[in-house]
């Protein structure tokens, strides 16, 4: 059996945190420590992490490392080390305004140190328990993965080709990710000789510079598409099935995921291709009754128009760039979380 | 009635050729004069002129010019006036192995010039027939495109937005075009209100670079997409028609051309948009009965790779790269050419 081998997109090691910084991908491979907190929010302003998972897990083993770094808790009282604490996760939380799951890591260590605070713990305390609490956000997401991992591997036949889009990897989590995160299960631990085609995933090309190299640098057989030869691999039955993430997934199990899922849900119904969807729970939302009710954001024209600083048409061309599109849940054969696997009709209820 | 308004991809004009530099597109307008033959050959080998009907018009045109430059009618003799034009449709003949109209053009001023030596012409009378079969070839072109675009016009209600794909229009040939010939026609000469939606067509990037230019040029209402958006628009309901240009059409209907328009063709299924293939009736191979007889073109891994000379992908990584694709004659509500246009089921033998 080969061994479990993904890049991670983060390290934390005898208190150091170190991040792979993706916007050097898949040029470089260059670990970037994270010392203190300008290091940190240049690095998640930057993209230098993305994928709302690692986000959050970096910016919470990044307010451990801060502290540590700015505020000795040797000299300071326990009040000034607390507040010190609160502004490190309020500066935290001004990097990426929309970032979920960044919040979600701060709302937990604030909470932790106000239960410090309660009980009059001091400073050392506090740093010891707080870093604990970040270890525990870093633990979790790895399970999570895990155990979508372990679902999706499931629906994954000996020998198969899974066609996947823009990237949910372990460059997207702080774990080995979620639709990828099924392909790494079933490849390395049930050894079940698997392939990959990826599809590049324009405008912002997540997938050839970020799941091509996961997979190369894992060593797993893949083959790179644009986005428009997805129906060509279809038709020449070179695909076994479709794994892909989504973003946001409504109560009847229509799933929002990156801009082309639709797309390629159509064409698995035409050519009879199993079409799945993995994702945490927590991407289900049970307030919203349908695709109808998620707006999609549309992103600059120039992401379009361009190809990183290169202009690839008429600076005055219009243009339309919806971020992510809907896939029905009558075109989505099963709903993959880490609480199993699920098949239509979805309520979520 | 808005005046009928495309770019020309050459000019002929008092025997002086020039055409425009598709090198330079979408940065810069450079109309670049072919004085000889060297000039030709370069224009050609380097792509400053593509799509084949404007390669074949381009290329008698230039037999013209570079005998013009090299070979002067005063001077030689009839005998070594004729071997020296023949050395020059030879040394067109190898700039593009592959492009039909290309050979045809030279096939048929090779065959103007062996009636003319038949009939004892001189070399001030051969250049003058010559250059007025090399118009000729020119002008049916044109009148082609003509044909095309009207048939194809009436296909297109007032007020409609017509998807299109890659390149078919007056850069690709000596008229206005295919399928966006059509869309000339129908915004200029039926005034008919239009707007259009382009793919910007990966890997080449046609759309982006050719399309939007020309249609931002002439003033028709155009918005560009990425290739994985075309399922989003058209959900959308802001696509009423599709219309595409064809390599090869078989016998049956099944039409071959830019990769990415199977998909197209599979999504205007689901959405319950027509779908429309628009091409010379030179394009329909009578030999071959159906799309499996055709042979699809694999390019090289590095124009998925890459995006010009940047590198988005890691090199290693395994690419698949088809150039076309066939969309099945089931698949498409009409085939248009010059001679009328044609619905299902098909029989073009």
């Amino acid at each position: 059996m080969p061994e479990l081998n993904y890049i991670p997109s983060l390290k934390y090691e005898d208190g150091k945190l170190v991040i792979l910084d993706q916007t050097r991908l898949p040029g470089d491979i260059v670990w970037l420590p994270i010392p203190d907190l300008a290091t940190a929010c240049e690095a998640i302003v930057s993209l230098r992490v993305r994928g709302a998972p690692a986000i959050g897990v970096m910016a919470g083993l990044s307010a451990i490392v801060a502290a540590r770094s700015g505020l000795p808790v040797a000299t300071l009282t326990t009040d000034r080390w607390a507040a010190g604490f609160r502004e490190i996760t309020a500066t935290l939380r001004t990097t990426r305004p929309t970032a979920v799951n960044l919040f979600y890591a701060m709302d937990r260590l604030d909470r932790c140190l106000a239960g410090l605070s309660a009980a009059a713990a001091g400073p050392q305390q506090m740093l010891d328990a707080l870093e604990a609490d970040a270890l525990k956000i870093f633990r979790e997401d790895t399970e999570l993965c895990d155990a979508i991992g372990r679902h999706g591997a499931s629906l994954i036949p000996v020998g198969a080709t899974v066609l996947t889009h823009c990237n949910t990897g372990s460059l997207a989590t702080a774990g080995r990710g979620t639709a990828l995160g099924a392909i790494y299960t079933a490849y390395f631990e049930e050894n079940k000789g698997i392939k990959v085609i990826n599809t590049e995933t324009r405008p912002l090309l997540q997938g050839a510079r970020l799941t091509s190299f996961e997979l190369v640098h894992a060593g797993i057989p893949c083959t790179l598409i644009t986005d428009s030869m997805a129906a060509q691999v279809m038709k020449e039955g070179r695909v076994d099935l479709i794994m892909v993430g989504a973003d946001r997934i409504a109560r009847n199990g229509d799933s929002a995921n990156k801009i082309g899922t639709l797309g390629l849900a159509v064409l698995a119904k035409h050519f009879g291709i199993p079409f799945y969807i993995l994702a945490p729970s927590t991407t289900i939302d049970v307030a919203v009754e349908s695709g109808e009710g998620i707006v999609i954001e549309q992103r600059r024209p120039d992401e379009v128009r361009a190809f990183g600083a290169r202009s690839t048409a008429p600076d005055r061309v219009d243009v339309y760039n919806p971020a992510f599109d809907v896939a029905p849940a009558e075109l989505i054969s099963a709903i993959v979380t880490e609480k199993g696997v699920f098949r239509g009709p979805y309520d979520f209820a």
